[in-house]
């Protein structure tokens, strides 16, 4: 063991998936001594030999250490593997993917076992981990004290961004950021289909798309402005009456390039609607309400 | 008139909508000899204060100088203003926002007609027009001999990227980009609507959301890439197989939060006709091939 590992805090950590080894190789490179567990053990055994202990069942791992970092499939094989484990006392941080609900659901059943809390959710893919140029990052929420005794050791695999006490919210923010992602991809996917059969070259298209959207990206502040505001008209330029009006362009566009408008027309449909409202001087802010129930 | 208008090439603009006299300003800024034409006259009369030469009709203005600039609401428009007028010999350059077929079919009336033609989409709204660094642009393309003959002129407004022959494919791009654009701003409505009843600040959201989108817009660089070679496994870090798993996290996250999932769930669906297809190691590019009919 290298002699800077007696000062690192040991971590123990719970499913050995593409992401799970990720993060325990960059805890192992770091110096964290290391207890792993995994459902099947082929990759726990290939960490064995980069420094992990191997533990026998998940409540032996959890024992080892007061740090538990749990990074499972979802929220129901957490409760499999979790089930009889003794968690008094326990630091648990749980990164497995699922919902605010799940989040807060789980918040309260550690809590009801004398363990401290804290939901995280992961804005990166495997290869980002431990590569802190990447730009990968984790959304923390639920217990500050927990997230404030482990930040380093947290920190060691991608950076961190705590967004409050409420367990669900880093769920939230992880889910915000990658629904409004698959929104672009969705952008993105139209646009190539639109050039699909056309002599273009996807590749000279997609700088130029790049650099739209990277352009475009930021008017998500004026956006966030206008709902603190509830001013939907401040600072427009393009005004929601102008916009619906130039909808039928890209509707023709699309049926003349033999393109489907079922990912464009819904956020069309919702413009109209809002139009119908007489909101034609707003910008397209009032989209957002539309959606909320 | 300034001394260096003499050397500008002599501009003539039809249509003085935002953008039309966003455009005339800095055409007459520059130094180059305009004249203007708009149905209605009163901005007219406002440019001719600041040196624009008002003509009584838009044969006139045609008339008055080999290039002409046309800047209407749509084709339509072009069609009405433009009747009767003699295009013999003139260079057209059509600003005017359409289809890709309009443009071409408004190429061909050009050539009939004995003129050049040359299409444009402008990508910026009328307060980035001549201000370089806001980043604005417009596609040009058809007559590549006007482009080069008054490549100049044009690019004092805004930025040009000229991108082919076919006249079509200006439009195509500026709808292309466009599409992209109301994609993530379809995506970024439904992220911001999941924390509408939360205790979080959307101005909060916002720095997080936008660098993430600004984050995965380059992923369009591999999506190209996979496109051209035809094989969607090349580089995937996160299969569609997987990514359709994650996918009942974010239609509950939405039902939770009491959101709408129309925007969000075409894609999911088109997602999950493809990995039905068997294409669960793709990466997300084969949605594209069946938006494509």
């Amino acid at each position: 063991m290298a002699p800077n590992t007696v000062e690192k805090t040991p971590v123990t950590l719970l499913g050995l998936g593409a992401m799970g080894t990720a993060l325990a190789r960059t805890w192992l490179a770091a110096g964290h001594p290391l207890t792993v567990w995994n459902r099947t053990s082929a990759r726990a055994t290939a960490l064995a030999a980069e420094g992990a202990r191997v533990a026998d069942t998940a409540a032996d791992a959890v024992a080892a250490n007061t740090l538990t970092v749990v990074c499972l499939l979802d929220d129901t094989s957490l409760e499999q593997v979790l089930a009889g484990t003794d968690l008094a006392g326990r630091d648990l941080v749980n990164l497995t993917t699922g919902t605010p609900a799940q989040a807060r659901a789980r918040a309260e059943w550690a809590r009801e076992r004398g363990a401290r809390y804290l939901d995280g959710g992961i804005m990166a893919v495997p290869p980002m981990i431990g590569v802190p140029e990447a730009g990968g990052y984790v959304f923390y929420s639920g217990s500050r004290e927990l997230f404030e005794a482990h930040r380093e050791t947290l920190a060691t695999p991608a950076g961190t961004t705590y967004v409050g006490e409420d367990a669900g919210h880093a769920a939230l923010h992880d889910v915000a950021l990658l629904s409004a992602m698959y929104g672009m991809f969705a952008g993105a996917a139209h646009a190539f289909a639109l050039i699909r059969k056309e002599d273009i070259d996807p590749a000279s298209l997609a700088p130029l798309l790049a650099d739209w959207l990277v352009a475009m990206a930021p008017s998500v502040h004026q956006t966030a402005d206008q709902l603190r505001s509830g001013d939907y008209t401040k600072g427009v330029v393009s005004s929601l009456a102008m916009q619906v009006a130039g909808a039928p362009t890209f509707l023709s566009t699309a049926e003349q390039q033999g393109v489907s408008p079922e990912l464009l027309s819904p956020y069309f449909e919702l413009m109209r609607r809002r139009l119908a409202e007489g909101s034609g001087e707003e910008d397209l802010t009032g989209v957002i309400d539309l959606l909320v129930r």
